[in-house]
């Protein structure tokens, strides 16, 4: 039996989402449940993608499998009374046994907190990108538009990434908000290249601050040089909001 | 010359404000760093009152002798950089040499922040108090009105406390506000007991809940027997919010 599910967790103190040989990742506290769960035997976990050190994720999805007959609230309920108190299931639910959570994504929204005050706040400094400053958030957001639809995002990729084959990627959504004294910047596509989103909101602020214009980004894409595009905003404001498959995944 | 200090600190990773033999605190750290710009000469450093485990300041002051002539400013920015990521300087100032910033305290005001919501929020989980289920704003401001002024406040003093003398303590305010989703229950008095204010909010989340009605309050003071109030509500929703001084001490 496979299972879906969608899971929340504060990226603060974790390595990431995968599990590597030292530190304490996402997949690591997971597995480490579901294999007590099932006795000792390892219980292998996939999710739609990885996440960075402290990036944080409201719609994580990953995806499993069980041969344990246990009624989906109680699965609920086990997960989270056994997981540490920064991740938390939200739901889950069984799913066609071909579901994957990773290669039947069809869009990823990610969300990016910057808070714009006139001074840092202690209690969210690991949930929030403090920019000191004005930030115009018209031109932020006239910016913005220029990343929508399918462009080779090279400008826009961690220099030391090593995607295979080519990086054209296509944003469906991007928004530019401001809620009480947080900007929100909301992307939605298809697929994402390494650090893609802390890039583009990277280089929002600098447009923002008035160290370039909205017209420049048409230029930043078109020239597929990373060092063209501004600085990679800090983990700590991005979080990985929903994960969408298409309807024969429910 | 004595400076004094408002300070904020995030007290989630603090064995509480004051120095104990084991576990990082907050007075510790700070005399951590002052005793570095002195040259190793121990620096000790007085506070408004202590603060438990998990419980927040955004306007503890403390006090502390130096003989550094340093202008305000840098001082500020030399702490700051100094100190750890959970704690900040907001402001520092030189006072009279009888400035003392436990004995001439006038009022201190705590704020207490109850999340109000669908559900609770992961992000949150050490700032906030989650409360599952319905509560009656207007009957927790109704209770609360019963605490103004001076009594005895044996039924909302921590059953473990070792106070002296006798426990008459006078709140000059007490509000209950919703904001957003947060219920925020600020009080303000010239002196509190040991949890008294998690136990007044412990007992006002029980009448918002309707298991208790607000005029049992009064009733509740006049029994001078802690068993008669609510829980002692959690560190997490708990802020030293302001110390307030006589006009003397600026």
């Amino acid at each position: 039996m496979r299972l879906k599910a969608i899971i929340r967790y504060d990226g603060t103190f974790f390595s990431g989402y995968q599990v590597q040989p030292n530190g304490r990742t996402v997949q690591g506290v997971i597995e480490k449940v579901l294999t007590k769960m099932h006795k000792g035997n390892h219980v292998r976990v996939t999710a739609s993608g990885r996440t960075d050190q402290g990036v944080h994720a409201v719609g994580q999805v990953i995806h499993f499998d069980t041969e344990l007959e246990i009624p989906s609230e109680n699965w609920l309920r086990a997960l989270n009374t056994m997981l540490p108190d920064d991740v938390e299931v939200v739901s889950i639910t069984e799913v066609p046994d071909d579901f994957h959570a990773r290669y039947d994504v069809s869009e990823k929204e990610y969300r990016y907190y910057i808070l714009h005050a006139q001074e840092k706040n202690l209690f969210r400094r690991h949930y929030t990108h403090f920019v000191e400053g004005e930030l115009d958030l018209d031109a932020m957001y006239e910016a913005s538009q220029h990343f929508l639809g399918s462009h080779d995002f090279s400008s826009f990729c961690a220099a030391n990434s090593n995607v295979k084959g080519d990086k054209v990627r296509t944003i469906t959504d991007i928004t530019v908000n401001q809620e009480e004294k947080d900007i929100i910047v909301r992307v939605r596509g298809t697929g994402f290249l390494y650090n893609m989103v802390r890039i583009i909101v990277g280089t929002l602020i600098d447009i923002g601050l008035g160290k370039r214009e909205p017209e420049e980004i048409s230029e930043i894409i078109a020239a597929q040089d990373r060092s063209k595009a501004g600085k990679t905003a800090p983990p700590q404001g991005l979080y990985l909001w929903e994960v969408s498959y298409d309807k024969k995944s429910g």
